[in-house]
């Protein structure tokens, strides 16, 4: 068992991460090797102390730079459910479990709109997670949203599988060429069915008829990650100490809300980490 | 009138600076232009992000670097006391009374131990600043106890005044070499006197008889500096929007509690500083 899983590698994962190391705690930290989009593609920052005006691709080398030199790893996998056992907390991440003490939970905030109905079907024949279900789609026709391009071999391995791909990638420069693979920029914006999905409604008012849909996101509501997590505004809710209102399960930078800016989010980081290794101290005592 | 009064120049005074100047706020910043002590005298920072490790002498030049680059000026002043109107601040700096829409407090915590009855006693012939109260002691004996050689003009000025000083520095290079200054080892632990203060109690236990003291500190408790304001454990209550309970009142790093970092620091100025817009273009609409 973990001492601690960290999720999400923007500027708060990674100030939570350096802390938890300093503190030689056993932890797995969860992301994109990309890091935080935000950070890459801001423009200018000038309102990060000690660096009077940096673009968002230099921060993010020099967060890669102290990354190496302080010894920490990611491992790139995509975390789609948390359980509480009470005692301790089961992570899913690309269909592998991973126990853990405590959690960290630095996973942004979701800016891609959700599909009319998908709170209501999700486990439906909706899914986030191609590694997990896509077997369950073997020669049936399927719809595949994509917001990352570093998705797109879950795009393949899905279409390897399904007799037929509806793709509708959110980014101009998709990848895939498939004989099987239809790509399409009129966008999902609803699903169809009762008691599960059977269709989607596309931005155009046309609708298609699907044996189930993936939703590729780089961010998952936290809702939908831990049922039992507070939300206001779509913002997990949190005190002073980064506690959220789970024992154990702590929470910083844009997933609990506003302002979303840097020096936030680094500042959240560190105080999580600091009650999670205080909670650790005190689970021994 | 100012929109906003930033007290300390320590990290989170730095980030709330950073901000309220992009946002083209009128306000004036105080503190001494050494920044913080504590960053100075840090002598490895390794959880700053973007920085693997760096000095805290280099992370001070870094900050001046960037207070030079934003256009930002210190005002040197001490601020040592506070009264809120209802609808505005009157702040009181140097002697010198500046009115102000909405405050930041960001003025660290202070480590230097009170004295016995310090409380009781503060403007009964006890005070904080030499410019406010000296000229009540033209040709008395007063004790002056100081804790940063910044202060020591200050010191000068009370001598000249003074007939007699017995004279505290807490530390060693003290600069001060005048007939009438006695320098002593032998630090006040507390305070004699009923109504006002009449004498001091020494560490070895002797007394001194004096006609008043003056406690020339860097930092100033906030319940001291501004007594509307709630205290828990000597930190300042603040909300996760870093709003105090008086309303146009924000707060920020050390003085509202652990952990004493530099990221929690620069993060919650930000939040103080985006909350203070906020509550400014409440004001206006």
């Amino acid at each position: 068992m973990y001492d601690s899983i960290i999720i999400g590698t923007g500027p708060a994962g990674l100030s939570a991460a350096l802390n938890l190391k300093t503190y030689k705690k056993d932890f797995i930290w969860f992301g994109s090797k990309n890091l935080s989009d935000k950070v890459q593609k801001a423009e200018k920052i000038t309102n990060y102390p000690g660096f009077p005006e940096i673009s968002g691709q230099e921060l993010f080398l020099r967060f890669e730079e102290h990354i190496k030199a302080a010894g920490l790893s990611i491992t790139e996998k995509t975390v789609t459910n948390i359980m509480s056992t009470g005692k301790s907390f089961m992570v899913l991440a690309d269909n592998e479990m991973y126990e853990t003490k405590t959690l960290i939970l630095c996973m942004g905030v979701m800016s891609a709109k959700q599909l009319d109905r998908e709170d209501e079907l999700l486990g439906k024949r909706l899914s986030y997670c191609a590694t997990c279900d896509g077997m369950f789609y073997k020669d049936k026709k399927i719809a595949v949203i994509c917001n990352d391009k570093k998705y797109e071999h879950e795009v393949e391995y899905l279409a390897d599988l399904a007799a037929e791909v509806l793709y509708f990638p959110t980014f101009n420069d998709s990848q895939i060429e498939l004989s099987n693979v239809k790509i399409s920029k009129d966008m999902p914006v609803g699903l169809i069915g009762e008691s599960f999905v059977e269709g989607i409604v596309l931005r155009s008012g046309k609708t298609e008829s699907v044996d189930g849909v993936f939703c590729l996101r780089n961010a998952i509501a936290p809702s939908k990650l831990m049922p039992q997590l507070e939300i206001e505004n779509g913002h997990i809710v949190v005190d002073r100490a980064q506690q959220t209102k789970i024992p154990g399960c702590f929470a910083a930078g844009d997933c609990t809300g506003r302002p979303y800016q840097y020096t936030k989010a680094v500042g959240e980081g560190n105080v999580a980490a600091h009650s999670c290794i205080q909670f650790l101290a005190n689970m021994q005592g």
